[in-house]
């Protein structure tokens, strides 16, 4: 843990994934709340999305980060905030509406396993 | 908010995903709760999938619909039974055992951000 | 239910996701816990992962189980821990530091729907 989920509609056309993957990394890294390798980013590409009944034409991208519960509300709120910022980074000159959205989700502590192999 | 992922088996041959995901929207915005702007959704094709320890001949569709906490347990009840049988609608022809599942979950109010360009 | 999600990174080359699904599946259904029928499965290749800030070399592999509330603790955590000896067993040769995470999580029973088309 943390994991980071980021996901983008196939209409924002040449996004940059690895490269947001990057800053948001950053952005986790440098909340202080993690150690660097802990970090687990990967992203998804939608090639099949609507916003409401019949609208493909608005894209969005969301971010789903997944922390061990234990972190205060301020603590995550401070954290979407900062990387909904850096989300609208990635976004190259504007091309359409676009949304973007972040949620931040406690796992449970408990029942959460890992193991790292050192190859 | 809300999102709504769809994953469907790819044995599901020729399932019509940008159908099913504006059959789905339009419950969504039928049940009352949200902006038509606000419902965010995406189909995933699953191309390795398994039932139990060895069936790949079984399919499914899975949603997961994530709400801002704040409705009641009725209403995501409803919610959630209103899109199993819309999923339903979305099969064509059955041509084999499909088992079609629905989970509603919570987002944390206090963690999720949110920002809207316009383009 | 339940829903196992495994996600892997695409530099596990030659990962063979079917029979790692199958061994899951099996661990799943030894617990003791499901109806062999009600276990799906799932794989995802990550296209574009990251560690940290800019690792791309490190590989991972992620497990989701999503679990109708009403487990213990101590059965979510036993499980958890099945799941992640079982993924160890399906890597190769080990040629790079790989991570394995396991998540359990519960669903809202009241907020789920089911059901089974005999196809």
């Amino acid at each position: 843990m943390p994991h980071l989920s980021l996901e983008y509609t196939q209409n924002l056309v040449d996004y940059d994934a690895p490269q947001a993957l990057r800053i948001l990394g950053q952005v986790m890294f440098d909340s202080g709340l993690f150690g660097e390798a802990d970090i687990k980013s990967r992203a998804y590409r939608l090639d099949d999305h609507l916003v409401g009944t019949g609208d493909t034409g608005t894209a969005f991208l969301h971010v789903q980060v997944s922390l061990l519960c234990g972190r205060t509300d301020a603590q995550k709120q401070a954290l979407g905030a900062r990387i909904a910022a850096a989300l609208k980074s990635t976004l190259p000159a504007v091309n359409g509406p676009v949304q973007l959205t972040v949620d931040v989700r406690d796992m449970n502590r408990d029942c959460y396993a890992k193991e790292v192999l050192p190859g």
